[in-house]
């Protein structure tokens, strides 16, 4: 067999690493059995100075130049966001090229579709970095845990937040001086949507829950809230109530129902996801057989994510030495019902301002107990002398979304609450 | 395709969860494609009681009824041990069929020439379960890391040491009574040597390491200590001084030497495996893209390892669809050098007994001074009144073994220093 001819798609952080690594020929050929030659590189600005760069007469500006050119056989796309990366892989897989993509948001909205014209096609699509980095989570569910029925996944997977939520839970600073020093260190984009509100991590859960649970999950079934009304006070008292903060992505199969969410959760700080910090992301992933299994680096950057993007490489190589494509079947096939979010059951935790009076914690209690939402543990906080009132924290067992949200509204109308300044999610058990 | 007739030889605690989840047809076939048959089971008594029993007339007690059936496509081999398990999974090599083992210590003996001996005769060996449960740590070091140059692996790798030295850390107990509980609980065998002496984790590492640095590591040239020689003292001291101690695996590749060892280990409490609690296994990986990676779970039991080995069957049954095999080759052409042991550079914990008057901490950092090593800590202890005597715990920063080694000689032949009664090695960096 000749050498593999590859396409790039994009040549920023992820895609310049690429180059690098494919540059180290010797390497990549004792590791794939055969030559992988950098083709072509399509790039928006051929002058621009870049961290690696690939030999000039390599780039262009033109993308049917490489999507159009019969003996380049792989593309990889590392462009990200939606257009024109989705039509490119598209244009590929119809031209009988295979795919390697680190796109999460073209793999959540179009991922089953693009697998499925490529199973047609006779061609693979491989997307390992579009989730985590270089952490080894895509061929998890698809191959490694196929014996699993997948009950679970908790995951600490946006790096941005997690910084965020870092400098808040360490330094009490607020979410907008956390997230402008997450911007000047460049952890944060200028718009920071993207992360700041969670998109980033549903893309990530929907790629990853959709193969663990063999059906199709698109972000808009994700329920979703990010983290920018998250106050530090409430890093505080959670910390004194033995839980840390995160922006958590969760996914669980329950029956014929599965549940998937993003939202900022207390979790226990033994729970293994609560030492999750910085531009690190983990995955805990539970099983039947396997119980629970963490997967934990690296979630984003360049390099991280080129290991992906060229281990995939070379996997792909391997197949297609052997003639064959669309080995490892990824089924979307099964049809679970989605648990709507008021009937998800969890822990949570709110915050009151009270009345600095007797009889007070009779009323709150009374509300929850209506409502048959248990209390774990009940804290009075610090007193605003001035304003005669106290801050209240309770967290409560399990219990349905609706009834919590039912006891929020209840409890926010009772005279002697004066408002609820925090309700939060939390993770009832350690790991 | 017909369905896939599998062998199993073992029905022990493994073998009788894979026997279980095969016997669920729909689920197997859901996800493999096509039926995934029990054919027969090889058993040492046709009448002992299991978990799970498969139709009575599927055992049977001659191996040879196996592995010369020619209807048999697929063998399992979860007997454990050196022999007869060898010899068989080479039986069913020669006779064409593929194999999946958990068998860590065939595996670490004899695998690089099985898996020679497969490819010339055109069959797949799998052994995700051979380390770690169902961690998925076989296939990251086979396909998902090979974008990188792997420079470093450290593990908890064995849960009956773990488990042990958990019991010490915490409770004070010593090695004697921990290790009867550990037996009395079912964690240790009867006779523990194997776990104790650190040679499963030795099998564990050479596996690990032989695929990522590409050569073939003999158990015989991993470097092994025990743990049976601990002392809860120790833990507490390490304790102080902000470390753990572990049952480390390590293997690093630096230029053109390996080194590989397994030993007791300080291991600074902020790094990911000083949290590795019980039965649980951890393994860190270093590579040069993709940064540290953390994988972790149940390192051992029935299920877990029976969510490695039906896993395989399903990857297995993949290629056999697709009527390849031999699809990654692993690879154990280089050559580098083994670094002899006395010449890994690490930092040292050593604990001395030594006169209680002035002049002998001079004596005792000349020394040191002298070897060229320098200290990172160093606290003076417990006053042992009736003898007029200190104990003395240095941390040191790293240095050469040999010199480690030397300085523990010459410091326990200075007259006002009574014994050297811990020496151990500690990781100088957290993680």
């Amino acid at each position: 067999m000749t050498a593999v001819r590859v396409g790039l798609l994009g040549l920023g952080t992820v895609g310049s690493q690429v180059a690098e690594r494919l540059s180290r020929e010797a390497f990549v050929t004792e590791r794939a059995g055969v030559p992988v030659e950098l083709a072509r590189v399509l790039v928006r600005d051929l002058n621009k100075p870049r961290a690696y760069a690939p030999p000039r007469e390599l780039l262009t500006t033109a993308p049917e130049e490489i999507l159009d050119d019969p003996s380049i056989a792989v593309i990889v796309e590392v462009m990200g966001g939606m257009e024109p990366a989705r039509s490119h892989i598209e244009h590929a897989i119809e031209s009988g090229k295979a795919v390697v993509t680190a796109n999460k948001e073209v793999m959540a909205h179009h991922g089953p579709t693009l697998l499925e014209l490529a199973k047609a096609r006779g061609v693979d699509v491989y997307f390992e970095a579009a989730v985590g980095g270089g952490i080894p989570l895509i061929s998890t569910f698809k191959i490694d845990l196929l014996a699993n029925e997948i009950s679970r996944i908790e995951a600490v997977i946006n790096g941005t937040t997690n910084f965020i939520i870092d400098r808040m839970a360490r330094d009490g600073v607020g979410f907008d001086a956390a997230l402008a020093e997450a911007q000047a260190l460049g952890y944060a984009e200028a718009d920071a949507t993207y992360d700041v509100e969670g998109f980033d991590a549903v893309f990530k859960l929907c790629i990853m829950s959709s193969i663990a649970f063999r059906t199709r999950i698109h972000p808009a079934e994700v329920y979703r809230e990010g983290i920018r009304d998250l106050d530090p006070v409430d890093f505080a008292y959670a910390a004194e109530l033995g839980y840390a903060i995160k922006l958590l992505a969760q996914a669980r199969a329950d029956g014929d129902e599965v549940e998937v969410r993003v939202h900022p959760t207390c979790v226990p700080t033994s729970h293994l996801l609560a030492a999750v910090h910085g531009a690190y992301n983990a995955v805990l992933i539970e099983g039947d057989l396997v119980g629970p299994v963490l997967l934990y680096g690296q979630g984003a950057g360049g390099r991280p994510t080129a290991s992906a993007v060229v281990g995939d490489i070379i996997d792909l190589v391997f197949s297609m030495r052997k003639g064959i494509s669309n080995r490892i079947a990824v089924d979307f096939s099964r049809a679970p019902r989605r648990r709507p979010m008021d009937q998800v059951r969890t822990a949570a935790y709110l915050r009151l301002h009270v009345a600095d009076r007797a009889g007070v914690l009779a009323e709150v209690t009374r509300v929850l107990g209506e409502l048959g939402i248990s209390i774990s543990s009940i804290v009075q906080k610090a007193l605003i002398v001035e304003h005669a009132a106290a801050e209240l924290v309770i967290l409560t067992h399990p219990a349905r979304e609706c009834d919590l949200l039912a006891a929020r509204e209840r409890l926010a109308s009772l005279s002697s609450v004066y408002a609820v300044p925090a309700f939060l999610r939390a993770l009832s058990e350690a790991r």
